[in-house]
């Protein structure tokens, strides 16, 4: 028997030594790539690039077979011709291999050509008792130990540790496709599905459950292998980790173009609605949500209720959000009599929610050095359960500095979540602001109408877990 | 009489002298940064500061009163204390000024006392014959004559010359408030209504109907002042120019919000629908895309049906799209069997729709080489109306040059449109390419969901104009 259970995924993600079977020719894709982004990303695992046509890659020895590397291999990425791939498969698993990532196209997804090679496929790794990620995905990553080995070029290797982990159908999630350096919170895991031959989904799921790494789960899919497995496991999962879901084919056409992908079949978009309803799966509306959301759950607190406050320079943003706030049940705070007091001493009208410090902007040269006093008033209040805040990126350096006082006062006072929206006319000052924000682990939104549905998410969350 | 008509509003935005009358101490707001901008803009006309408490602001003589400037003034902009505005426009009036920006606040907005300050401006406005924006407003720009009177400070000045004009019911479109050096379109003219207690919506139609700078309104609404003639009005303008829509106030929350922003009474949100439907308005959904939308318009022809290609470099995204697109009631365009059969031959699995170049680009080192000639075939058929193309800014900069060299070949042979969402490793290389490609006339949004929502706009346009 192998020495690895078969539901555990750990050689997927910390695997001692790995080999690479594929071409290592120089370009943005392939076994190149792979060695050169591990390398980057500081990966101390030892790596044995496999090839009959070379002798050396990134100044590695490549070895002719599998067969021939010296010592115990954990985890192998293919990256050769579809047809090729079963016999090399047979050959890892004869190496004692127990996790494969098959890069490469052509199976399921092209055609029944393809889906026939994929059957294959499977019919060798059930019997040798294998794990397969893909085939047709850009793989895993592993943040904790620098176990990236992205086939496409990214630019970059490391990627900072964080509790988030993102999975999805499409290599749409991995290093090369996506600015991790800029995301403004840190990532646990990361795996492309692909075809989902073997591991898939619920696979997925059960490991991150028990990933001391990840706290938030992020998944984008385009078909569910097993629906009632899939409900059990999301049940099991979602009080102790909120699960984010993106599904596309929720029309038809979209449902045939996913077939088309990846050879998946899509279920039906209200049974999977219902499915997350049961589960407190945390249904997102588009793919760049997939990023987005996970940022209200990365390091701040659940609220402790759906009372919202707003604080902006501009009664017409708070309109709006009062909209959306709305649309996802959440509802106004409104002020103490004591707040709105100690808010009316500051400047008159002050002291109604929305907070707009738009008229005392424009009326006292030194508004904004009172705007850590403001905020630490505003979030003392007991009413106020979340915070959208609206922040101008003025030109002024110094104003930016009031900002960052006050969220550092928030951060050592309160335990209230603050989703926060930056407006102005430079976006490198705003980019500027975002991150320094951002680094104090408060999430910073690009558009007002995601804070508020952050919020939102945060608060339907907060409920799920206290019902179960 | 006055030399002008009362409905002509270009003494808001073709001004040869004006008087500015508020404070003009250093700071991000008030006079002092109004004469920054319209220097910084290259406005021509002359300018009056006026304040009995200063002699020269920013190298200007400063007046006592609107009453010792020495020759005929146009327009006015006021930055005083609500009361005392009353007494200033009386005298603007008595001056022969015909235009009166008040960028005060604490009317209508503010309270019942403001409410009566506000209609005591009404009053004198409609007797003597003047127009008024405002008041709680950040003013107006007219690109065309660097005429930007910013009352608070955004660090640049001059803005691109274009076809959009941006209207709102806040400051939250004016220079400080947006990055318009980075919004990919030029702009005709910013207005902020304020809390419209003269001029409002329908006269700024009739004013951007007659303006040759504008092809493409976008405005953001909380209410409308008189529906009967916003209806009659659209009407009139929408097979001329396309009209598109923000509305707040969707939500009983959201129009209670309204009311204290700007003293305005929300209309019914399924009332606004209806009218929006029959005058052939494009309503948006969220406030973003107030500055997003217009882009598909600025500089693309209309397509001549709704049937898109999708051309990406990942099949989960093309999944994603067609659902999209299902929304938008756009269909997939299907190859002709020439095109399918030119496409077959670059590189098999090629001349199915969508078009994934993924499978081609692992396969082939030197894929990109081809990335013109196929992106030409694809929309050299006839069945493809419009095309949302993913690039994929790889780091590797060839490649970027490649996608360059395919889109300038575009531009000069095709009239279709194309909207294009940009993924990758580095923010910086995704702001070039997508820099490099608006700088030719190409859309470039920030979501794959956008593009799509954009081109449903424009086929919906198409026919809205067809019908008319």
């Amino acid at each position: 028997m192998s020495h690895h259970h078969k539901k555990d995924l750990s050689c997927f993600f910390e695997p001692q030594a790995i080999a690479i079977i594929g071409s290592f020719r120089e370009g943005f894709f392939g076994g190149h790539v792979i060695i050169k982004s591990l390398m980057g990303a500081g990966y101390k695992g030892r790596i044995y690039p496999v090839n009959p046509a070379y002798r050396k890659a990134r100044g590695l020895k490549v070895y002719a077979s599998i067969k021939d590397v010296p010592e115990h291999v954990d985890f192998a990425m293919i990256l050769i011709n579809a047809r090729s791939v079963a016999k090399v498969v047979e050959e890892c698993a004869e190496k004692g291999v127990r996790a494969i990532v098959v890069v490469s196209d052509g199976f399921a997804e092209r055609d029944r050509e393809g889906a026939r090679l994929q059957d294959e496929l499977v019919k060798i790794a059930r019997a040798r008792g294998v794990r397969i990620i893909g085939p047709n995905t850009a793989g895993v990553v592993n943040t904790s130990n620098g176990f990236n080995p992205c086939p496409y070029e990214a630019g970059y290797y490391k990627l900072r540790e964080g509790p988030v982990a993102i999975c999805a159908q499409t290599g749409m999630i991995n290093p090369q496709a996506f600015p991790y350096p800029v995301l403004g919170f840190g990532v646990s895991k990361i795996c492309d599905f692909g075809n989902k031959c073997d591991l898939n989904e619920c696979d997925m799921l059960e490991y991150l459950e028990n990933d001391p790494h990840t706290h938030v789960i992020s998944m984008y899919l385009e078909s569910i292998h097993d629906g009632q497995s899939f409900l059990k496991i999301s049940k099991r999962v979602t009080p102790q980790k909120p699960f984010l879901v993106v599904k596309s084919g929720a029309t038809k056409e979209g449902a045939m173009a996913t077939f088309s992908h990846t050879g998946a079949m899509a279920i039906d978009d209200k049974v999977f609605q219902a499915v997350c309803n049961q589960a407190g799966i945390l249904r997102l509306d588009n793919f760049e949500e997939l990023f987005k959301m996970p940022k209200i759950f990365a390091s701040q607190s659940l609220p402790s209720g759906n009372q919202v406050g707003i604080m902006s320079f501009t009664g017409g943003i708070a309109a709006l959000a009062i909209d959306e706030a709305a649309r996802h049940r959440l509802r106004l705070a409104e002020f103490t009599l004591e707040t709105a007091g100690m808010l009316e001493d500051i400047f008159p009208g002050l002291g109604r929610m929305p907070v707009d410090m738009g008229p005392m902007m424009a009326a006292l040269k030194d508004a904004f050095d009172q705007y850590p006093r403001i905020l630490e008033i505003v979030l003392g209040d007991p009413n106020i359960h979340a915070l959208f805040s609206v922040l101008w990126a003025s030109p002024k350096r110094e104003i930016l500095g009031r900002y960052i006082e006050a969220y550092e006062l928030v951060k050592e006072r309160f335990d209230k979540p603050v989703a926060t929206w930056i407006y102005g006319p430079d976006p490198q000052l705003i980019a500027e602001l975002r991150s320094q924000i951002e680094e104090m682990g408060f999430p910073v939104f690009e558009e007002p109408e995601t804070c508020i549905k952050a919020i939102g998410l945060a608060v339907k969350y907060a409920r799920i877990r206290e019902k179960r």
